[in-house]
């Protein structure tokens, strides 16, 4: 039996991807479409219509079939009954309250940053720390809810949690710096990145962005104490910039390790992160969680964003570090509306579901 | 002295296009700063941040300190006296509430539509059809305005009319077919065109842009007569498309005409075009209103746009046109944002200074 | 049993298309490439290495393993034994003699323009002129050859002449003005278009092109004669220009027909059209041959082009036309590399394998 | 008395920018054209055309026809005769001995990185080292050269080291990490890189820069002794990528430093910093070797690479860095073929110059 959701921000590009994720999916089906009180009333192919008349659908052309006569509810005001799981992506100041109304009825998977500091929500990628979802248990007793919040990581600490996850595992990290080269996507639709911005362009800046993706690592990769989580000790150092790319985030990181490693051993490392994750339990994950390559001129994004239907990591030119610490650097490129958002989101509902939360 | 002007529409792209051609300007001088009301008591910087934080400014770097301190007023209620002129530029449904305000006092020079198809108003450009002007007497005996409004054309129209007013004039142009290839600065900066919807992309439709091209084109080559302009009778078939071009409009021009010409000819006529504008009175104009191009492989857009200040009208790849009828068929560059829009509004105003109505 | 092919200037795009589209074909196994000489001798990971070191490979990532270790021979001496079939897409002035030299023992199907203009040499496009393909005897008799020569249609061709086939074929087509927006992949890969030349930019002429595109066009929808084709005799003037794209053709068209056709007529016509190809025996052919958009922001090529595996031709923006006479304009989008080139050869092979000259 | 000059590889991308630079110099006049054997005889418009007939010229439009008509010269046989100074911008691996053959002779400033790792050759940035050039006295006694050659940096290197210098000087510079985002004129003209490799991508390594960046900032920021630089002795690990910009290379620098510093007194040595440089002995200096942005949005390329003549290096996003160790972060921007190529060699030549070495 299907598992009945609702997709609040439906009409973001996070929301699209949800859409795009959940068609024909095994266990999941989207009954109910939410976004903000402006949209609401409307189809959804009407309340995607900008105000020139152009219809924003940014993934699979023939998808907005399934969705384009569904009518869009007001977030604020939509009835739970008859859903079992909200997935949120709104885009906005609003997403704490609304997850809040949700989360007192009904499990809420969010691509949200609204609860993701707060020590009883864990954040969480399946892969590098699936075992945190017990903090639920916390959550619900202290806030006295019958559902619950998990929030997915924000997109660009997505691809750096998951690459420094088996390396901090078997090795630690100690310290570690990263540039990302961010695509436009990033930054949602409406009004998004103008063109004007950034047709040749860099923009050396994202507010709130470099903050939010050290905070975040070390939450994922920390260790699951009593009531709360106990975050990882590294510091990040990081700048986050906007670069003229459509989709996927590329990042150089440069990490420093507590205990001395070749190469070969992080290739090791990396390339069978997640392999005890099942394919058949989690149908969204990547056959492959972290794709290295020995080509250095890989990954590129616009190359590598897609393999294995956008959710595997792609690493390359992996190197020894040694001005940082002794170390490893590598570039990895993640697509970010698809594992750094959307799709990522519902592959924590695949995994909450395996663990019995859904 | 200083004509004192107001720039009404400040905070947009042809806004600013006009504080960067007015920076030392030897006739006008501007006094004053005008928006909507969301930008009303702001300085000029803090109106142009976006709401993430990033400052709009889209011409010269360097210029931006010239206006960084002026306070920018509601367009709608800015006091008019210590004015002799309005430069309007609001890229907005307002435009002709504003425009008719200040025109009951004022010479209101614009670059928007609002005005544009009224049967006493000229859309000047000033080669092709200074002489339109004298329909301003009829304006304001008509409207009892001590002002006036004198629009430009749409930025799309400004290319087309000048590089067809010299076979007009010289051989009679019967019927037009057009494909503009348009950049985004013509959308304008908020929301104007999201760069998801434009790179690595082209999207084939600008809503109202093809009637106008044929409607202004049409008034631009007519003659003036008692009380109107009796428009060309040529018919015009255009199609309108965004291209990822940051500026400059790029046109491909089928023109049949009324009486043989030879290339030559027509070259002739083009690059005679506009001879009799002297730079002292019109310090905006190009040195050559058409400049021709041999090479095949020109005009490009991103080359081109910036000749002669941004205000030549490049044309290239002239060669005879059959299928339409007798004619020529060839590509042409303009520059959208300065001949196209605000620099073309200034070299009107010096065109209707030395006509005395200023 | 499979039909063995090789794949001649197999490290070009249009190459790298064609492995592809013949990964698990049913009817057709990939058993040779080859190239020029100075790719002969090496992998064929090897032999697209660019001088500074990157792979260039340009379509699915993981499908480059299937083809790497394959050794690419010399095109001008590759053995011919083996072999059912040449698929030529050979990006030099050689492709005359090399597809001389095949065509003597094989059939050879081509995306080069070496035979094109040939009287005994059918340019074919299934759903328009399959029946073309009858000349293919006369060809062998006049020329002595145990094989044969078919080419596919310039990419700029195949778009028009598919879009166009169903009026000429309904209404009749008496003239034709057209203005291509063409990708950068056209161009091919070495050197294909400098980054230079085209970020941000708009080069307004392809050497050939347009010339290319009316004689083309013309002899696709001709009737076939006795011992040649008897050219359509509509003439088509274009503009052809290269912009910011990376894959699909955008080409604005307006026709004149040869009798009055509503717009309801002209919907009927094309989105009909191809009906009669049948999938199991053309695996390739798209399931709609031409898609029409109402939505007037389609069709963009970058949302358009892999519809239907890239072998559609969204068509958009219908509207009358009156001035280049009675008839229709239109905006379409066809993918260049694809149905445009080495998918589009491959449904021609599927065509002639069904009609027995394979 | 002007200085007479060669531009050898005046047909790529650095020699066009010499060109640009060199037009109404007060003290160099361009009076010889040299490239390679394949461009040597024909006039300059010639020697840049490409295969398909389009001309390569990436600066100013007009500029072109000052040197269009003039003979292009061989670089291997070109007579020295007449000449006081040789610019070199070889792109090929023919630097070497070039500059030799010259050098023997005359005067080499060079672009390239042929003689930059010679123990006796400096790289010159005239606000950080001017005074290694008195390393040419060494140079030419150990090489028995009337001339001499003294090479500018890399275009990725030139940035950072200006940024270090001021920095290096006051504090002392412990560690750098570096992430270059660099523009594709970077690359050069031909083949430069292929539009199908960076349209919405990056291309995460470019072969031996990351190497170059290392070894020259220490070199450059190293101290003259006796008979060699004594390299400064601060490791830097770097990673570069290709992006989709077309000029201006960007970089996010982290810097620990030997002692603390405020960021109010980095900014005060970075703002001072070649505040010595007289602008009328060296009319291409910038204003301001380093301009500070407060604002956190910028340095951007496209809006920030043309200030100050391409020659400033812009800075901002400066903030306290302590995961490397105590020190600074920040982002830049430099113009890769103006400071960073042609234009910073001229200001070398100005320097040596004024020191009497020419």
């Amino acid at each position: 039996m299907s598992i009945r959701c609702a997709i609040v921000g439906a009409t973001g590009i996070a929301g699209q991807q949800f859409l795009s994720a959940l068609i024909q999916h095994p266990f999941f089906k989207v009954v109910r479409l939410a976004a903000s009180s402006k949209s609401a009333g409307k189809n959804y192919r009407e309340a995607i219509r900008q105000e020139d008349g152009q219809v924003s659908w940014y993934v699979e052309p023939d998808y907005l079939n399934t969705y384009a006569d569904m009518m869009v509810e007001d977030a604020a005001t939509m009835p739970l009954e008859g859903l079992d799981l909200v997935f949120s992506a709104v885009e906005s100041s609003a997403a704490r309250d609304l997850e809040t109304r949700y989360a007192e009825h009904l499990p809420v998977i969010s691509t949200t940053s609204a609860y993701r500091y707060e020590t009883d929500v864990p954040i969480i990628i399946p892969a590098a720390n699936g075992g945190h979802a017990q903090l639920i248990h916390t959550q619900r007793t202290a806030r006295k809810w019958r559902g619950f919040v998990v929030p997915g990581p924000n997109c660009t600490t997505t691809g750096l949690a998951i690459a420094l996850a088996p390396l901090h595992r078997a090795f630690g990290v100690d310290r570690v710096i990263m540039t990302s080269l961010q695509a436009v996507s990033g930054a949602g639709r409406s009004p998004g990145v103008g063109s004007m911005d950034i047709v040749d362009n860099i923009v050396p800046y994202i507010p709130n962005e470099e903050g939010k993706v050290e905070r975040e690592t070390q939450k994922i990769l920390g260790q699951l104490a009593a009531e709360a989580i106990d975050p990882a000790n590294f510091p990040i150092s990081a700048t986050c910039t906007r670069v003229p790319v459509l989709e996927a985030h590329t990042e150089t990181v440069y990490a420093a390790l507590s205990k001395p490693a070749s190469l070969a051993e992080v290739r090791e490392a990396m390339t069978t992160f997640g392999g005890d994750i099942n394919p058949s339990t989690h149908p969204s994950a990547p056959k492959q969680w972290i794709t290295l390559h020995d080509d250095p001129f890989r990954p590129q994004p616009r190359v590598d964003r897609d393999v294995d239907g956008g959710m595997t990591t792609s690493v390359g030119r992996l190197r020894e570090e040694t001005v940082l610490g002794i170390g490893v650097k590598f570039v990895l490129v993640s697509h970010n509306t698809k594992m750094g958002a959307a799709k990522g989101a519902l592959l924590v509902a695949e995994d909450l579901r395996l663990r019995g939360f859904l």
